[in-house]
Protein backbone atom coordinates (compact mmCIF):
# COMPACT_ATOMS: atom_id res chain seq x y z
CA UNK A 1 0.00 0.00 0.00
CA UNK A 2 1.12 3.41 -0.78
CA UNK A 3 -1.00 5.11 1.59
CA UNK A 4 -0.50 4.23 4.90
CA UNK A 5 -2.25 6.43 7.43
CA UNK A 6 -2.81 5.82 11.17
CA UNK A 7 -6.52 4.44 9.95
CA UNK A 8 -5.22 2.19 7.21
CA UNK A 9 -2.15 0.32 9.03
CA UNK A 10 -3.50 -2.19 10.63
CA UNK A 11 -5.67 -3.52 7.15
CA UNK A 12 -2.31 -2.92 5.53
CA UNK A 13 -0.99 -5.72 8.02
CA UNK A 14 -3.58 -7.72 7.66
CA UNK A 15 -3.16 -7.99 3.44
CA UNK A 16 0.22 -8.11 3.63
CA UNK A 17 -0.02 -11.49 5.50
CA UNK A 18 -2.32 -12.95 3.21
CA UNK A 19 0.01 -15.82 2.34
CA UNK A 20 0.58 -16.61 5.85
CA UNK A 21 1.06 -20.48 5.81
CA UNK A 22 -0.31 -20.71 9.33
CA UNK A 23 -3.54 -19.42 9.56
CA UNK A 24 -3.38 -19.50 13.00
CA UNK A 25 0.03 -17.77 13.33
CA UNK A 26 -1.79 -14.66 11.11
CA UNK A 27 -4.49 -15.14 13.06
CA UNK A 28 -2.06 -14.14 16.10
CA UNK A 29 0.07 -11.91 13.94
CA UNK A 30 -2.14 -9.44 12.86
CA UNK A 31 -4.12 -9.30 16.32
CA UNK A 32 -1.37 -8.37 18.60
CA UNK A 33 -0.37 -5.51 15.65
CA UNK A 34 -3.80 -4.54 15.51
CA UNK A 35 -3.72 -4.15 19.44
CA UNK A 36 -0.47 -2.32 19.27
CA UNK A 37 -1.44 -0.04 16.39
CA UNK A 38 -5.04 0.92 18.62
CA UNK A 39 -2.59 1.42 21.47
CA UNK A 40 -0.46 3.56 19.72
CA UNK A 41 -3.33 5.46 18.12
CA UNK A 42 -5.56 5.76 21.04
CA UNK A 43 -2.63 7.09 23.52
CA UNK A 44 -0.91 8.95 20.49
CA UNK A 45 2.41 7.64 21.82
CA UNK A 46 5.01 10.37 21.71
CA UNK A 47 8.64 9.30 19.86
CA UNK A 48 10.22 9.99 23.57
CA UNK A 49 7.76 6.78 24.86
CA UNK A 50 8.39 4.97 22.26
CA UNK A 51 12.17 4.71 23.11
CA UNK A 52 11.70 4.82 26.64
CA UNK A 53 9.95 1.07 25.50
CA UNK A 54 12.77 0.26 23.46
CA UNK A 55 15.14 1.30 26.41
CA UNK A 56 13.89 -0.64 28.44
CA UNK A 57 13.40 -3.99 25.93
CA UNK A 58 16.77 -3.25 25.37
CA UNK A 59 17.89 -3.37 29.24
CA UNK A 60 16.17 -6.76 29.93
CA UNK A 61 18.09 -8.14 27.18
CA UNK A 62 20.99 -7.30 28.52
CA UNK A 63 20.41 -8.91 32.19
CA UNK A 64 18.10 -11.95 30.24
CA UNK A 65 20.62 -14.98 30.59
CA UNK A 66 20.10 -18.86 31.29
CA UNK A 67 19.04 -17.80 35.06
CA UNK A 68 17.36 -15.14 34.35
CA UNK A 69 14.37 -14.21 31.94
CA UNK A 70 13.24 -10.47 32.08
CA UNK A 71 10.75 -10.73 29.58
CA UNK A 72 9.01 -13.57 31.42
CA UNK A 73 8.67 -11.40 34.24
CA UNK A 74 7.66 -8.44 32.21
CA UNK A 75 5.08 -11.35 31.33
CA UNK A 76 4.29 -12.29 34.63
CA UNK A 77 4.44 -8.28 36.29
CA UNK A 78 1.64 -7.65 33.16
CA UNK A 79 -0.90 -10.27 34.57
CA UNK A 80 0.05 -12.24 30.82
CA UNK A 81 1.22 -15.00 32.62
CA UNK A 82 -1.47 -15.70 34.69
CA UNK A 83 -3.67 -14.92 32.11
CA UNK A 84 -2.31 -17.45 29.58
CA UNK A 85 -3.09 -20.02 32.58
CA UNK A 86 -6.65 -19.05 33.50
CA UNK A 87 -7.62 -19.32 29.85
CA UNK A 88 -6.62 -22.59 29.26
CA UNK A 89 -7.80 -24.00 32.71
CA UNK A 90 -10.83 -26.23 33.29
CA UNK A 91 -13.79 -25.07 34.46
CA UNK A 92 -14.45 -28.01 36.24
CA UNK A 93 -11.25 -28.26 38.21
CA UNK A 94 -9.23 -26.10 41.11
CA UNK A 95 -8.13 -23.22 39.53
CA UNK A 96 -4.57 -23.30 38.23
CA UNK A 97 -1.75 -19.89 38.67
CA UNK A 98 1.28 -19.66 37.50
CA UNK A 99 4.35 -21.97 37.49
CA UNK A 100 7.06 -19.41 38.04
CA UNK A 101 11.17 -20.39 37.35
CA UNK A 102 11.56 -22.43 40.02
CA UNK A 103 10.23 -25.78 39.36
CA UNK A 104 12.32 -28.37 39.08
CA UNK A 105 11.81 -32.17 36.90
CA UNK A 106 13.19 -34.14 38.66
CA UNK A 107 13.08 -33.34 42.43
CA UNK A 108 13.78 -35.89 45.15
CA UNK A 109 10.60 -38.51 45.95
CA UNK A 110 8.65 -38.10 49.28
CA UNK A 111 6.72 -40.63 50.78
CA UNK A 112 3.18 -39.89 51.77
CA UNK A 113 3.55 -38.31 55.38
CA UNK A 114 7.09 -37.69 54.48
CA UNK A 115 8.76 -34.84 55.42
CA UNK A 116 10.47 -31.45 54.42
CA UNK A 117 10.67 -29.66 57.58
CA UNK A 118 13.89 -31.45 58.97
CA UNK A 119 13.68 -28.71 61.54
CA UNK A 120 15.21 -26.26 59.41
CA UNK A 121 14.26 -22.31 60.59
CA UNK A 122 10.77 -21.07 60.31
CA UNK A 123 7.13 -21.99 61.10
CA UNK A 124 6.56 -25.75 60.88
CA UNK A 125 3.50 -26.50 58.69
CA UNK A 126 1.42 -29.47 57.92
CA UNK A 127 -0.20 -30.18 54.70
CA UNK A 128 -2.82 -32.54 55.03
CA UNK A 129 -5.45 -32.93 51.70
CA UNK A 130 -7.02 -35.12 48.98
CA UNK A 131 -7.05 -35.15 45.39
CA UNK A 132 -10.16 -35.60 44.33
CA UNK A 133 -12.44 -35.51 40.56
CA UNK A 134 -15.19 -33.46 39.96
CA UNK A 135 -17.88 -35.74 41.42
CA UNK A 136 -15.48 -35.56 45.07
CA UNK A 137 -14.49 -39.24 44.44
CA UNK A 138 -10.15 -40.00 45.09
CA UNK A 139 -7.99 -39.78 42.60
CA UNK A 140 -6.15 -42.99 42.23
CA UNK A 141 -2.23 -43.01 41.36
CA UNK A 142 -1.95 -39.25 41.82
CA UNK A 143 1.41 -37.82 41.80
CA UNK A 144 2.27 -34.09 43.37
CA UNK A 145 5.40 -31.77 42.16
CA UNK A 146 6.08 -29.66 45.66
CA UNK A 147 8.24 -26.83 45.83
CA UNK A 148 8.17 -23.60 47.93
CA UNK A 149 10.49 -21.58 49.83
CA UNK A 150 12.46 -22.26 53.15
CA UNK A 151 11.49 -20.26 56.18
CA UNK A 152 13.57 -16.96 54.73
CA UNK A 153 11.67 -16.80 51.84
CA UNK A 154 14.49 -18.58 49.42
CA UNK A 155 14.00 -20.94 46.75
CA UNK A 156 17.10 -23.21 47.60
CA UNK A 157 18.05 -21.79 43.50
CA UNK A 158 18.46 -18.58 45.68
CA UNK A 159 20.28 -19.32 48.53
CA UNK A 160 23.17 -21.16 48.66
CA UNK A 161 23.01 -21.69 52.35
CA UNK A 162 20.44 -24.39 51.25
CA UNK A 163 21.23 -27.97 50.68
CA UNK A 164 20.11 -28.32 46.82
CA UNK A 165 16.72 -29.47 46.24
CA UNK A 166 15.30 -28.15 49.75
CA UNK A 167 12.11 -28.20 50.16
CA UNK A 168 11.17 -29.52 46.30
CA UNK A 169 9.69 -33.28 46.33
CA UNK A 170 7.52 -35.27 44.08
CA UNK A 171 5.38 -37.16 46.64
CA UNK A 172 2.88 -40.31 45.58
CA UNK A 173 -0.24 -40.01 46.77
CA UNK A 174 -2.28 -42.49 48.76
CA UNK A 175 -4.58 -44.86 46.66
CA UNK A 176 -7.50 -42.67 47.78
CA UNK A 177 -5.89 -39.67 46.11
CA UNK A 178 -5.16 -38.53 49.97
CA UNK A 179 -1.24 -36.82 50.66
CA UNK A 180 -0.07 -35.39 53.98
CA UNK A 181 3.50 -34.17 54.51
CA UNK A 182 5.16 -31.24 56.97
CA UNK A 183 7.39 -28.62 55.35
CA UNK A 184 7.87 -24.92 56.76
CA UNK A 185 5.19 -22.08 56.49
CA UNK A 186 6.51 -20.41 53.02
CA UNK A 187 7.21 -16.43 53.52
CA UNK A 188 5.99 -13.70 51.13
CA UNK A 189 8.80 -12.43 48.90
CA UNK A 190 9.31 -9.70 46.04
CA UNK A 191 10.40 -10.79 42.49
CA UNK A 192 13.61 -9.45 40.98
CA UNK A 193 12.86 -5.97 41.07
CA UNK A 194 16.54 -4.25 39.97
CA UNK A 195 16.39 -4.51 36.56
CA UNK A 196 13.64 -2.44 33.60
CA UNK A 197 10.68 -4.39 34.97
CA UNK A 198 11.18 -3.12 38.39
CA UNK A 199 11.25 0.15 36.64
CA UNK A 200 7.70 -0.80 35.55
CA UNK A 201 6.54 -1.82 38.83
CA UNK A 202 7.87 1.72 40.36
CA UNK A 203 5.89 3.15 37.81
CA UNK A 204 2.89 1.59 38.52
CA UNK A 205 3.41 2.74 42.05
CA UNK A 206 3.62 -1.05 42.79
CA UNK A 207 6.01 -2.99 45.01
CA UNK A 208 7.66 -6.25 43.89
CA UNK A 209 6.08 -8.80 47.04
CA UNK A 210 4.19 -11.92 46.07
CA UNK A 211 2.15 -13.51 48.75
CA UNK A 212 3.26 -16.64 50.24
CA UNK A 213 2.13 -19.76 48.50
CA UNK A 214 2.83 -23.37 48.41
CA UNK A 215 3.66 -24.51 44.77
CA UNK A 216 1.74 -27.54 43.27
CA UNK A 217 1.80 -29.63 40.19
CA UNK A 218 -0.85 -32.65 40.77
CA UNK A 219 -0.61 -35.69 37.79
CA UNK A 220 -3.03 -38.84 38.03
CA UNK A 221 -3.71 -40.77 34.70
CA UNK A 222 -6.91 -40.22 33.08
CA UNK A 223 -6.67 -36.28 34.21
CA UNK A 224 -5.62 -33.11 32.65
CA UNK A 225 -2.27 -31.80 35.08
CA UNK A 226 -3.09 -29.13 37.19
CA UNK A 227 -0.08 -26.64 38.02
CA UNK A 228 -1.40 -24.02 40.82
CA UNK A 229 -0.67 -22.25 44.18
CA UNK A 230 -2.14 -22.40 47.11
CA UNK A 231 -1.93 -18.99 49.60
CA UNK A 232 -2.14 -18.64 53.06
CA UNK A 233 -5.65 -16.58 53.80
CA UNK A 234 -4.00 -14.07 56.47
CA UNK A 235 -1.05 -13.10 53.64
CA UNK A 236 -0.69 -9.39 54.09
CA UNK A 237 0.05 -9.36 50.18
CA UNK A 238 -2.76 -11.63 48.98
CA UNK A 239 -4.64 -8.01 47.52
CA UNK A 240 -1.98 -7.16 45.66
CA UNK A 241 0.36 -10.44 44.44
CA UNK A 242 2.59 -8.64 41.81
CA UNK A 243 2.17 -11.41 39.28
CA UNK A 244 -1.44 -11.99 39.70
CA UNK A 245 -1.32 -15.38 40.60
CA UNK A 246 -4.53 -14.97 43.40
CA UNK A 247 -7.96 -17.19 42.92
CA UNK A 248 -10.48 -16.98 45.52
CA UNK A 249 -10.41 -21.08 45.33
CA UNK A 250 -6.42 -21.39 46.33
CA UNK A 251 -6.59 -18.96 49.40
CA UNK A 252 -6.91 -21.35 52.11
CA UNK A 253 -6.76 -21.09 55.74
CA UNK A 254 -3.77 -21.75 57.86
CA UNK A 255 -4.49 -22.94 61.35
CA UNK A 256 -2.30 -22.65 64.25
CA UNK A 257 -2.45 -25.92 65.70
CA UNK A 258 -1.26 -27.54 69.32
CA UNK A 259 -1.96 -31.09 69.46
CA UNK A 260 -0.41 -32.80 67.24
CA UNK A 261 -2.06 -36.29 68.56
CA UNK A 262 -4.71 -35.59 66.42
CA UNK A 263 -2.34 -35.14 63.41
CA UNK A 264 -2.63 -38.30 60.60
CA UNK A 265 -0.53 -40.69 62.67
CA UNK A 266 1.87 -41.42 59.41
CA UNK A 267 3.60 -38.22 59.51
CA UNK A 268 6.82 -38.76 59.81
CA UNK A 269 8.19 -36.10 61.73
CA UNK A 270 4.69 -35.73 64.37
CA UNK A 271 5.91 -36.71 67.02
CA UNK A 272 8.53 -33.97 66.61
CA UNK A 273 6.62 -31.06 66.11
CA UNK A 274 7.12 -27.63 68.35
CA UNK A 275 4.09 -27.16 70.69
CA UNK A 276 2.29 -25.02 68.19
CA UNK A 277 2.23 -25.16 64.30
CA UNK A 278 0.13 -24.45 61.22
CA UNK A 279 -2.31 -27.04 59.37
CA UNK A 280 -3.88 -26.28 55.87
CA UNK A 281 -6.07 -28.73 54.19
CA UNK A 282 -6.61 -28.21 50.90
CA UNK A 283 -8.98 -30.59 48.68
CA UNK A 284 -7.35 -29.91 45.13
CA UNK A 285 -10.10 -31.27 42.08
CA UNK A 286 -8.95 -32.45 38.95
CA UNK A 287 -10.51 -32.63 35.34
CA UNK A 288 -10.61 -35.46 33.49
CA UNK A 289 -8.96 -35.46 29.98
CA UNK B 1 -7.21 -9.01 44.45
CA UNK B 2 -8.92 -12.40 45.57
CA UNK B 3 -11.05 -13.31 42.46
CA UNK B 4 -8.68 -12.31 39.56
CA UNK B 5 -10.33 -14.10 37.01
CA UNK B 6 -9.40 -13.01 32.51
CA UNK B 7 -12.60 -10.76 33.04
CA UNK B 8 -11.27 -8.88 35.98
CA UNK B 9 -7.52 -9.52 35.52
CA UNK B 10 -7.30 -5.32 33.75
CA UNK B 11 -9.12 -3.75 36.69
CA UNK B 12 -7.21 -5.86 39.02
CA UNK B 13 -4.26 -4.04 37.14
CA UNK B 14 -5.61 -0.85 36.72
CA UNK B 15 -6.78 -0.41 40.39
CA UNK B 16 -3.11 -1.93 41.77
CA UNK B 17 -1.64 0.84 39.78
CA UNK B 18 -3.76 3.74 41.83
CA UNK B 19 -0.64 5.38 43.48
CA UNK B 20 1.44 5.60 40.29
CA UNK B 21 3.45 7.92 40.35
CA UNK B 22 2.62 9.82 36.51
CA UNK B 23 -0.60 9.59 35.37
CA UNK B 24 0.81 9.18 31.99
CA UNK B 25 2.35 6.50 32.71
CA UNK B 26 -0.46 5.16 34.33
CA UNK B 27 -2.27 5.29 31.23
CA UNK B 28 -0.16 3.88 29.18
CA UNK B 29 0.82 1.08 31.40
CA UNK B 30 -2.69 0.20 32.07
CA UNK B 31 -3.55 0.32 28.51
CA UNK B 32 -0.94 -2.03 27.19
CA UNK B 33 -1.57 -3.91 29.66
CA UNK B 34 -5.84 -4.21 28.60
CA UNK B 35 -4.33 -4.62 25.00
CA UNK B 36 -1.99 -7.43 25.96
CA UNK B 37 -5.78 -9.22 28.28
CA UNK B 38 -7.58 -8.43 25.47
CA UNK B 39 -5.24 -10.17 23.08
CA UNK B 40 -4.84 -13.40 25.18
CA UNK B 41 -8.81 -13.39 25.87
CA UNK B 42 -9.85 -13.16 22.97
CA UNK B 43 -7.58 -15.49 20.92
CA UNK B 44 -7.17 -17.66 23.89
CA UNK B 45 -3.41 -18.06 23.17
CA UNK B 46 -2.10 -21.02 24.48
CA UNK B 47 0.82 -21.67 26.92
CA UNK B 48 3.09 -23.09 23.60
CA UNK B 49 2.27 -19.85 21.91
CA UNK B 50 3.10 -17.78 24.99
CA UNK B 51 6.18 -19.51 25.02
CA UNK B 52 6.87 -19.23 21.54
CA UNK B 53 6.50 -15.39 22.42
CA UNK B 54 9.12 -15.45 24.91
CA UNK B 55 11.91 -17.45 23.02
CA UNK B 56 11.59 -15.24 20.37
CA UNK B 57 12.09 -11.92 22.72
CA UNK B 58 14.89 -14.43 24.47
CA UNK B 59 16.50 -15.30 20.85
CA UNK B 60 16.27 -11.65 20.25
CA UNK B 61 18.19 -10.74 23.41
CA UNK B 62 20.79 -12.75 22.14
CA UNK B 63 21.32 -11.47 18.90
CA UNK B 64 21.08 -7.15 20.54
CA UNK B 65 24.01 -5.03 20.52
CA UNK B 66 25.41 -2.11 19.95
CA UNK B 67 25.21 -2.82 16.45
CA UNK B 68 21.86 -4.31 16.12
CA UNK B 69 18.56 -4.36 17.93
CA UNK B 70 16.24 -6.85 16.65
CA UNK B 71 13.33 -5.43 19.01
CA UNK B 72 13.53 -2.29 17.15
CA UNK B 73 13.38 -4.06 13.85
CA UNK B 74 10.11 -5.85 15.64
CA UNK B 75 8.58 -2.85 15.91
CA UNK B 76 9.49 -1.60 12.56
CA UNK B 77 7.79 -4.84 11.01
CA UNK B 78 4.92 -4.66 13.45
CA UNK B 79 4.18 -1.17 11.49
CA UNK B 80 4.92 0.53 15.22
CA UNK B 81 7.50 2.81 14.71
CA UNK B 82 5.41 3.65 11.45
CA UNK B 83 2.96 4.55 13.20
CA UNK B 84 4.80 6.20 16.07
CA UNK B 85 6.14 8.73 13.27
CA UNK B 86 2.39 9.21 11.79
CA UNK B 87 0.46 9.89 15.24
CA UNK B 88 3.15 12.49 15.81
CA UNK B 89 3.54 13.98 12.75
CA UNK B 90 1.93 17.88 11.41
CA UNK B 91 -0.62 16.88 9.24
CA UNK B 92 0.31 20.77 7.73
CA UNK B 93 3.92 19.12 5.88
CA UNK B 94 5.32 16.90 3.90
CA UNK B 95 4.79 13.22 5.80
CA UNK B 96 7.42 11.69 8.11
CA UNK B 97 8.55 7.97 7.43
CA UNK B 98 10.99 6.08 9.81
CA UNK B 99 14.53 7.26 10.69
CA UNK B 100 16.07 3.66 10.93
CA UNK B 101 19.22 3.04 12.22
CA UNK B 102 21.39 4.27 9.83
CA UNK B 103 21.16 8.46 10.44
CA UNK B 104 24.33 9.64 11.45
CA UNK B 105 24.83 12.71 13.65
CA UNK B 106 28.19 14.25 11.86
CA UNK B 107 27.52 13.53 8.34
CA UNK B 108 30.56 15.57 6.11
CA UNK B 109 28.85 18.88 4.69
CA UNK B 110 27.70 19.26 0.88
CA UNK B 111 27.65 22.56 -1.10
CA UNK B 112 24.30 22.98 -2.81
CA UNK B 113 25.04 21.70 -6.04
CA UNK B 114 27.70 18.95 -4.98
CA UNK B 115 28.45 15.77 -5.40
CA UNK B 116 27.74 12.43 -3.89
CA UNK B 117 27.76 10.01 -6.38
CA UNK B 118 31.87 10.85 -7.56
CA UNK B 119 31.47 8.04 -10.45
CA UNK B 120 30.84 5.15 -8.48
CA UNK B 121 28.81 2.02 -9.60
CA UNK B 122 24.85 2.35 -9.76
CA UNK B 123 22.90 4.42 -11.86
CA UNK B 124 22.62 8.38 -11.28
CA UNK B 125 20.44 10.72 -9.74
CA UNK B 126 20.10 14.27 -10.05
CA UNK B 127 18.08 15.82 -7.23
CA UNK B 128 16.09 19.11 -6.86
CA UNK B 129 13.98 20.49 -5.10
CA UNK B 130 12.89 22.90 -2.66
CA UNK B 131 11.80 23.27 0.99
CA UNK B 132 8.79 25.42 1.90
CA UNK B 133 6.62 26.47 4.41
CA UNK B 134 2.57 25.68 3.72
CA UNK B 135 1.88 28.48 1.95
CA UNK B 136 4.27 27.46 -0.99
CA UNK B 137 7.13 30.11 0.11
CA UNK B 138 10.97 28.98 0.02
CA UNK B 139 11.91 27.99 3.86
CA UNK B 140 15.19 30.01 4.93
CA UNK B 141 17.84 28.59 6.59
CA UNK B 142 17.09 25.48 5.75
CA UNK B 143 19.78 22.22 6.33
CA UNK B 144 19.03 19.18 4.99
CA UNK B 145 20.58 15.24 6.35
CA UNK B 146 20.93 12.74 3.52
CA UNK B 147 21.42 9.46 4.04
CA UNK B 148 21.09 6.57 1.14
CA UNK B 149 22.20 3.32 0.26
CA UNK B 150 24.91 3.10 -2.17
CA UNK B 151 24.30 1.36 -5.97
CA UNK B 152 24.40 -2.19 -4.22
CA UNK B 153 21.86 -1.45 -1.92
CA UNK B 154 24.16 -0.94 1.45
CA UNK B 155 24.43 1.71 3.43
CA UNK B 156 28.47 2.36 4.14
CA UNK B 157 28.01 0.91 7.83
CA UNK B 158 26.37 -2.40 6.25
CA UNK B 159 29.84 -2.12 3.50
CA UNK B 160 33.66 -2.64 4.45
CA UNK B 161 34.43 -1.92 0.92
CA UNK B 162 32.59 1.85 0.87
CA UNK B 163 34.64 4.61 2.20
CA UNK B 164 32.96 5.86 5.78
CA UNK B 165 30.31 8.12 5.76
CA UNK B 166 29.80 7.28 1.89
CA UNK B 167 26.36 8.46 1.02
CA UNK B 168 26.10 10.66 3.70
CA UNK B 169 25.59 14.24 4.06
CA UNK B 170 24.42 17.36 5.80
CA UNK B 171 23.59 19.95 3.26
CA UNK B 172 23.02 23.98 3.69
CA UNK B 173 19.96 24.56 0.95
CA UNK B 174 19.71 28.40 -0.87
CA UNK B 175 18.37 30.89 0.78
CA UNK B 176 15.36 30.14 -1.09
CA UNK B 177 15.10 27.01 0.31
CA UNK B 178 16.08 25.37 -3.37
CA UNK B 179 18.74 22.56 -3.26
CA UNK B 180 20.30 19.94 -5.66
CA UNK B 181 22.78 17.16 -5.56
CA UNK B 182 24.02 14.87 -7.38
CA UNK B 183 23.82 11.37 -5.68
CA UNK B 184 23.52 7.19 -7.01
CA UNK B 185 20.01 5.87 -7.61
CA UNK B 186 19.26 4.32 -3.82
CA UNK B 187 18.42 0.33 -4.55
CA UNK B 188 15.47 -1.78 -2.56
CA UNK B 189 17.48 -4.22 0.02
CA UNK B 190 16.08 -5.93 2.58
CA UNK B 191 16.08 -6.18 6.41
CA UNK B 192 18.19 -8.48 8.47
CA UNK B 193 16.17 -11.35 8.96
CA UNK B 194 18.47 -13.95 10.09
CA UNK B 195 16.73 -13.32 13.80
CA UNK B 196 13.02 -13.92 15.28
CA UNK B 197 12.00 -10.70 13.62
CA UNK B 198 12.90 -12.49 10.28
CA UNK B 199 10.92 -15.80 11.85
CA UNK B 200 7.60 -13.53 12.36
CA UNK B 201 7.76 -12.30 8.48
CA UNK B 202 8.03 -15.36 7.27
CA UNK B 203 5.34 -16.72 9.50
CA UNK B 204 3.57 -13.88 7.92
CA UNK B 205 4.53 -14.81 4.41
CA UNK B 206 5.94 -11.86 3.82
CA UNK B 207 9.58 -10.65 2.70
CA UNK B 208 12.09 -8.57 4.23
CA UNK B 209 12.36 -6.20 1.29
CA UNK B 210 11.56 -2.33 1.56
CA UNK B 211 11.76 -0.35 -1.44
CA UNK B 212 14.22 1.96 -2.69
CA UNK B 213 14.35 5.40 -0.74
CA UNK B 214 16.39 8.60 0.03
CA UNK B 215 16.41 9.29 3.73
CA UNK B 216 16.39 13.01 4.10
CA UNK B 217 16.15 15.02 7.80
CA UNK B 218 14.85 18.54 6.43
CA UNK B 219 15.65 21.56 9.48
CA UNK B 220 14.88 25.32 9.61
CA UNK B 221 15.00 28.22 11.85
CA UNK B 222 11.07 28.16 13.53
CA UNK B 223 10.07 25.24 11.77
CA UNK B 224 9.30 21.46 12.98
CA UNK B 225 12.35 18.90 11.78
CA UNK B 226 10.97 17.11 9.33
CA UNK B 227 12.25 13.48 8.87
CA UNK B 228 11.01 11.42 6.03
CA UNK B 229 11.88 9.21 3.22
CA UNK B 230 11.60 9.75 -0.65
CA UNK B 231 10.63 6.59 -2.65
CA UNK B 232 10.91 6.00 -6.82
CA UNK B 233 7.42 5.95 -7.96
CA UNK B 234 8.52 2.52 -10.20
CA UNK B 235 9.65 0.93 -7.28
CA UNK B 236 8.59 -3.01 -7.31
CA UNK B 237 8.47 -2.88 -3.33
CA UNK B 238 6.17 -0.02 -2.87
CA UNK B 239 3.13 -2.30 -1.86
CA UNK B 240 4.65 -4.46 0.64
CA UNK B 241 7.01 -2.31 2.51
CA UNK B 242 8.47 -4.56 5.16
CA UNK B 243 8.50 -1.55 7.31
CA UNK B 244 5.21 -0.14 6.26
CA UNK B 245 7.14 3.51 5.69
CA UNK B 246 5.37 4.48 2.24
CA UNK B 247 3.20 7.52 1.89
CA UNK B 248 1.37 8.32 -0.69
CA UNK B 249 2.79 11.91 -1.07
CA UNK B 250 6.50 10.39 -0.22
CA UNK B 251 6.47 8.43 -3.82
CA UNK B 252 7.45 10.50 -6.27
CA UNK B 253 8.79 10.32 -10.19
CA UNK B 254 12.21 9.59 -11.09
CA UNK B 255 12.93 10.65 -14.43
CA UNK B 256 14.67 9.04 -17.04
CA UNK B 257 17.16 11.95 -18.49
CA UNK B 258 19.29 12.37 -21.12
CA UNK B 259 20.12 16.36 -21.59
CA UNK B 260 22.42 17.34 -18.54
CA UNK B 261 22.21 21.17 -19.53
CA UNK B 262 18.43 21.45 -18.22
CA UNK B 263 20.04 21.16 -14.91
CA UNK B 264 21.35 23.70 -12.73
CA UNK B 265 24.13 24.95 -13.68
CA UNK B 266 25.73 25.00 -10.05
CA UNK B 267 25.44 21.21 -9.96
CA UNK B 268 29.21 20.74 -9.58
CA UNK B 269 29.51 17.07 -11.42
CA UNK B 270 26.92 18.01 -14.18
CA UNK B 271 29.36 17.73 -16.88
CA UNK B 272 30.17 14.37 -15.64
CA UNK B 273 26.58 12.36 -16.00
CA UNK B 274 26.60 9.94 -18.27
CA UNK B 275 24.41 10.15 -21.25
CA UNK B 276 21.56 9.14 -19.82
CA UNK B 277 20.76 9.56 -15.83
CA UNK B 278 17.78 9.91 -13.59
CA UNK B 279 15.83 13.27 -11.69
CA UNK B 280 13.48 13.55 -9.00
CA UNK B 281 12.24 16.96 -8.23
CA UNK B 282 11.09 17.20 -4.15
CA UNK B 283 9.23 19.21 -2.62
CA UNK B 284 9.30 19.45 0.52
CA UNK B 285 6.85 21.46 3.08
CA UNK B 286 7.67 22.13 6.50
CA UNK B 287 5.19 23.28 9.27
CA UNK B 288 5.81 25.87 11.87
CA UNK B 289 6.67 25.40 15.60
Amino acid sequence: MRDITPETITSAFARYAERAPSARARELLVALAGHLHGFVRDHRVTHGEWQAAVSALTRAAAITDADRNEFILFSDLLGVSSLVDMVNARADATSSSVLRPFHVEAAPPLPDGGDLWRGQAGEPLVVVGQVADNAGRGVAGCVLDLWQTAGNGLYAQQDPAQPAMNYHARLACAADGSFALTTVRPMPYTVPDDGPAGDMLRALGREAWRPAHLHIIARAPGFAPLVTELFPADDPWLDRDAVFGVRADLVLPFERMRDARQLPAHLVARDRLPSAFWVVRPELTLARV
